[in-house]
């Protein structure tokens, strides 16, 4: 990742650039050339005016009447979020949740290569799922170092993922991406970012308990 | 879905609520039979009072130096997200992303079952995958009353999200768990939930340019 940014775009901009992204990625395929902020506006249902600020900080500019050159786009895009370099990364805790996310192919799309799994499990340390070997956790302070990997998703469970955060620490990753509903505690220059699938159906569940009642 | 519920609850306990139920039934398995406030406060870095005040908003209260009955609990939290009753779900667009979901078993401690999958590719309509049926997306119409669903995952490409919804509305749907970056248009009787992973990579990647380029 060797991205070059402006300090002072928001989380709320970060947040919106994948979807411009992948939106500009369908059209490429279809040969489309460029693209215009209205385009992107009605389909994310955000104003067009945020919609050229946002990509206006990644660099793209636009032509009126013509919009925005797809293919800059999408090369600005990737710039920015460090997504034109792939990030190795290794997961940790492969069970159900880690095992899908080991199979998920979509991530490659966001410059993500998951290169192996780490697991404490003995049945599974040896192994491979979808073709990524399984190591013993231990294995962590040899190979962080000697592949180079900064960045580690975490799928283990609750009870285990403080002690695990402190072995990726101590191994040398810079970056978590923390799966477990766990607050993690961990020195200023790790960075983390949660990511809690039930919290969201917890959401849906009483939203729909609602309606379904109130019908 | 039946769960009775206090209307004032906000959305934040909601969210905490599958924090606490995990680790309640993880102390289960280990044949605990109480746990304390503290407990859930250390581990999840909240506040004891705040988890005090969630979890007696599920009508667990609590003794003095006993802590919360783990079986009770876990009934309620249950209960008030209506977990304790399977919902049934349909899950629209087989990709990459949908696969992944199809094949996770850790939404059925959630309460859910994800009972078939739904897409446009031939080459997919009539397989199954992870033990699910696919079916073509017009099979919605017949199957979504027929079987009394009434949520959704959507995980199609962003393009065909919208019409897709319509669909589902149009069949009976009542709840979408959505997975697309697309701000989806339903009616008032439709409820939503949108959950994009891609938004938090994208976070975690420039938080980690960030760190590694002031090391």
């Amino acid at each position: 990742m060797v991205a070059v940014f402006d300090k002072t775009i928001g989380i709320p901009t970060i947040r919106r650039l994948p979807a411009y992204l992948r939106l500009a990625k369908d059209l490429q395929q279809k040969n489309e050339k460029t693209v215009s902020a209205t385009y992107f506006a009605e389909i994310l249902d955000i104003d067009s005016i945020v919609v050229r600020k946002d990509i206006a900080s990644t660099g793209s500019l636009g032509k009126p009447r013509i919009g925005f050159d797809i293919e800059e786009l999408i090369d600005n895009i990737e710039n920015f979020l460090g997504w034109n370099n792939t990030t190795d990364a290794f997961l940790v805790g492969v069970g159900n949740l880690g095992s899908a996310i080991l199979g998920y192919q979509g991530f490659t799309g966001n410059g993500l290569n998951i290169v192996a799994g780490f697991d404490v499990d003995p049945q599974k340390i040896g192994t491979k799922i979808y073709g990524k070997e399984i190591f013993p956790i231990d294995k962590l302070y040899d190979l962080v170092p000697r592949m180079n990997i900064n960045m580690a998703i975490l799928a283990v469970p609750s009870k285990a993922a403080q002690d695990v955060v402190d072995k990726l620490v101590d191994a040398g990753i810079r970056a978590i991406w923390n799966f477990t509903p766990v607050k993690l505690k961990t020195p200023d220059t790790i960075v983390t970012q949660k990511e809690d699938l039930s919290s969201g159906l917890a959401e849906l569940s009483v939203k729909l308990s609602k309606v379904l009642h109130h019908k």
